[in-house]
């Protein structure tokens, strides 16, 4: 894998759950959804349970991570379900490197279409754009989805 | 509930695997995931698991179920999983029936939109006017989704 790309281990649960928790975006029951699916990684691994897990690591240290998983009953879809990279470390690629890792890896895996879902508010705009920057196009977006005036935008890349 | 519908039991099992095996349209795969999710919901309830199963019966045994469940994250998203009736009895008004008592039951625990998601392709023509004849509307179609020439159509009905 490329310069500072690895796969998860147990020792980067607490920079992930701290990254979430300190993302700023992510509401209290979301940063509960990445610590209960780290929790499921680690007791059945990527395979059994589903979740895989890519960090961006520096010193030791996880600055960024992705999540990502095999859609049911599709050939070859894959679901970037969480990416986000610490606040203090922020515009320094590390997203797009753990994007490009995560896209990397789906490929290995036989993957043909990436799906990144996201929200239509405005503090998710900077999230939108990075995605659009990466190639992914908003195929379609589903009004007051999350709640009133947050609107789902399903980003699809095609590999 | 409504004439025929009933929160299905451990007895309907059988019927319900019974229906999706003889349907026509689910592959192996998706028969499989079917048996799978009633497992779950046989083992740990809807409420544990996360996915309701409706029945309509007549004469003790289940001509048709539908499986739905909350979308974590969201504010009152349901998603229709499954929905299908005896390839014996099939325009009876079973799978009407089925949907209208699945959206009240939905309506009940607060839901606001549902979401049916189902295959661009041939023999799903009949599902897809199904839908739409019951006021649902293709907010979204996903190209080559499910696998080439096979797009993913969301469905989504506002309740």
């Amino acid at each position: 894998m490329k310069e500072n790309i690895f796969i998860a281990q147990p020792a980067d649960g607490e920079a992930i759950n701290s990254i979430t928790a300190r993302a700023g975006v992510f509401s209290e029951e979301e940063v509960s959804c990445v610590a209960e699916i780290w929790d499921e990684y680690l007791v059945h691994g990527a395979e059994g349970c589903g979740y895989h897990f890519l960090v961006f690591r520096e010193g030791g240290r996880a600055l960024g991570f992705a999540s990502y998983g095999f859609r049911d009953l599709t050939d070859g879809v894959y679901d970037l379900f969480w990416i986000a990279t610490d606040s203090e470390t922020r515009r320094g690629g590390v997203g797009r490197k753990l994007l490009s890792a995560t896209e990397a890896e789906i490929r290995k895996l036989g993957g043909r279409i990436v799906i990144a879902e996201t929200s239509g508010t405005a503090p998710y705009d900077g999230t939108r754009k990075f995605y659009e920057s990466m190639g992914y196009r908003a195929d379609a977006v589903i009004k007051d989805f999350y709640r009133a005036n947050d609107d789902l935008f399903i980003y699809v890349k095609r590999l």
